[in-house]
């Protein structure tokens, strides 16, 4: 018997009657003898309704508090899986994040998972039963609910399949696999059949937000095959594994972009030391920030979400010292695009083209600090999905069977 | 430094406005130099949706699951309430019932609170913040969420209390005290200014949904002084202790009804011993029922919650064999009606009183077995707030200064 890890978010939980639908989509994984664990994000706007909530009592709610509140969320899902599944003749039991076993550090709204202990959903399926598992949260040492931050009910899943040894990590989403770029803003993005775990971290690091990075690492780590597919529909979605056979061929395999960024410039400073230093202090608090590619050593950029503005300005402030910058300036309504491949870093002319091309329809920019996979930049929040369909043109991703001609060209 | 507890619920929950407000008020009475624990009820409406919700997933919900989704309701007020104090400068932390050290058994939808670990309170008080608490709910030995069922967050705000030591347990709601009748329904229903804890346990237990009669049972046994009072108003409320001036005076204090009653009649059997046999049964599943008087061996009707219905057939059903009945049958869309007092039993005259008047009225009517406290009936839902009417004013309750004079010739 094999063991089987789905995932279910977006509209496929967004209503009594598709919390129906995909139940009967995990008692066909059951009967195909398999034992099945269930991950489950929020139904539909719920956790924005939460939110605004939250705004209507607090102008900065503390995370603590936030996550008591949005745990609900999945909580709600759950149970109605759970039920639905009962009312079909399956047995089930629902699990919270705690209750499942998963055990966080404690940054409340964007916690890591530390341990996830096995034994409450193994007793369960020993006894037969489908367990349906609360995605996005778990309990911290204090015994205080955690949430894992944007896209945690995909790390729930991974981790889960991770941790329990599952033979694959179905995703179910509302698209029917991984794209070339967001087909929502680029209509000649195409869905990618296969890719390795390099690949989809490197897309998913930068912003494709089909999959969280952190869920695709959990994946790579222990060897389990994922697969982004779509509720809706039988396609056959995109495979992720080890393996794949196209990303030699293809140094660019996907355009990627990041909305609602923000920049923050420290004047009177530079230079890796203060990288680091920033970094240092960014890191636990779980604040990711891009450095801005600078040659003079007065100045530093980073870029980072426009959420975590406030906190990053508190915390750099603190190290005023030892720092040494002058002044603090920010800069909002930005947004990061990303030309992505595993063999960027021996394409060096994918850097150079990039810019020509940004530069040639007047798009103002800003280059990122290099990776050896990807090479980025910060253009105007109004730029971004332009951008992305211009370099989407320019390396290929248009016609399929040109991609490698145009991209090393 | 004393320590009171606030209970919240009603509309006082209802909104976010509201919750500000509450919150104002919470803090008004730490301010005054006490450790303050809150107990608060889901928002509004929620526990109706997200019953609803369930009822388009499942014909009949696993308690286990209904449990785990309408615990949300609370944990989604405890959340917001916090936040509500901190945004007013108040230190503070919510606690699901779990976290809150609150133990029951396994009766899931209707769980008795086994024990408190007070522990977690205590040490949150000692750091001087405000403990916020979800009403209404517990964990059971295997880690599930439990609820208590209907009035659990009185019985949350109660036995915390008791547990605690509090010196008040002040009840807030939507009503500004305990009435002689269901003010919305008896016109001339007044406020009672102060009750003992029998009063109101008998006016609890036979329907006063004011409070729920367990929360009154753990502030008697702990002589917790309780006081039922609105939210919305300054005024004085209804204060429940030991001993009040009036419950010697006045046999009768109070009318109070319960709707959606359903009967369930079993043909070919009676007696007492039957009815310990279905009280067995029914007992461990947390059921309430009554019996009706009867004078023949060969019949024997219980009235219970139209929600146990299905539940109790089947439980009766199993007992076929040692019950020993032919065949059972069930009448629904009943009430029950009950004169309540606390030296009813020292006035046999009131028995006889109740059924003159309903009779006289041409309500049709079914005494219910004796009670110390009460006098009973059972009529057609269709009769229940006319009976109740009726009643109120034969017992003089329409005018107070009567009520001695009337209630007892």
């Amino acid at each position: 018997m094999s063991m089987i890890v789905q995932k279910f978010g977006g509209t496929s939980v967004g209503s009594a009657s598709n919390i129906k639908r995909m139940a009967s989509r995990v008692i066909e994984e059951k009967n195909r003898g398999n034992d099945v664990v269930v991950v489950v994000s929020a139904m539909g706007n719920t956790t924005d309704t939460l939110t605004r909530l939250a705004s209507e009592v607090s102008t900065q709610p503390q995370k603590r508090e936030m996550d008591m509140l949005l745990s609900t969320g999945e909580q709600v899902t759950i149970a109605l899986l759970s039920m639905a599944l009962q009312e079909k003749g399956s047995e089930s039991i629902s699990f919270t994040g705690g209750q499942a076993g998963i055990h966080t550090d404690s940054v409340h709204g964007n916690a890591n998972i530390k341990t996830i202990d096995p034994k409450p959903i193994l007793q369960e399926l020993d006894a037969g039963k489908i367990v349906v598992v609360a995605g996005f949260q778990g309990v911290t040492d204090e015994g205080y609910i955690s949430t894992l931050g944007r896209g945690g009910s995909d790390t729930t899943a991974a981790a889960l399949a991770a941790q329990l040894g599952a033979e694959r990590c179905d995703i179910y989403t509302d698209v029917d696999g991984v794209y070339t770029s967001d087909p929502r803003y680029i209509k000649k993005a195409a869905k990618i059949s296969s890719l390795t775990y390099d690949d989809m971290l490197n897309l998913a690091s930068r912003g494709a937000g089909v999959l969280h990075p952190r869920s695709v690492k959990h994946a790579k780590k222990h060897g389990i095959p994922m697969v982004v597919r779509s509720s809706l529909t039988r396609e056959r979605g995109t495979f992720i594994n080890h393996s794949s056979k196209r990303s030699d061929r293809y140094p660019v395999i996907g355009i990627v972009f990041q909305e609602e960024r923000t920049s923050i410039t420290l004047h009177g400073c530079g230079g890796s030391e203060v990288q680091y230093a920033i970094r240092s202090a960014l890191t636990p608090r779980n604040i990711e920030c891009d450095f801005f590619k600078s040659t003079q050593e007065s100045e530093l950029t980073l870029l980072l979400q426009h959420r975590d503005l406030q906190e990053s300005l508190e915390l750099i402030s603190e190290k005023k010292e030892q720092l040494k910058f002058d002044r603090l300036t920010a800069k909002k309504d930005l947004a990061k695009v990303a030309v992505i491949g595993s063999n960027i870093l021996t394409h060096p002319v994918i850097q150079g083209k990039a810019a020509r091309e940004l530069a040639a329809s007047g798009i103002d920019f800003k280059l990122i600090e290099d990776s050896p996979v990807s090479v980025t930049a910060a253009v105007k929040q109004q730029d971004v999905h332009r951008a992305a369909e211009l370099l989407h043109t320019a390396f290929g991703l248009d016609v399929p069977e040109m991609r490698t001609v145009v991209a090393i060209q």
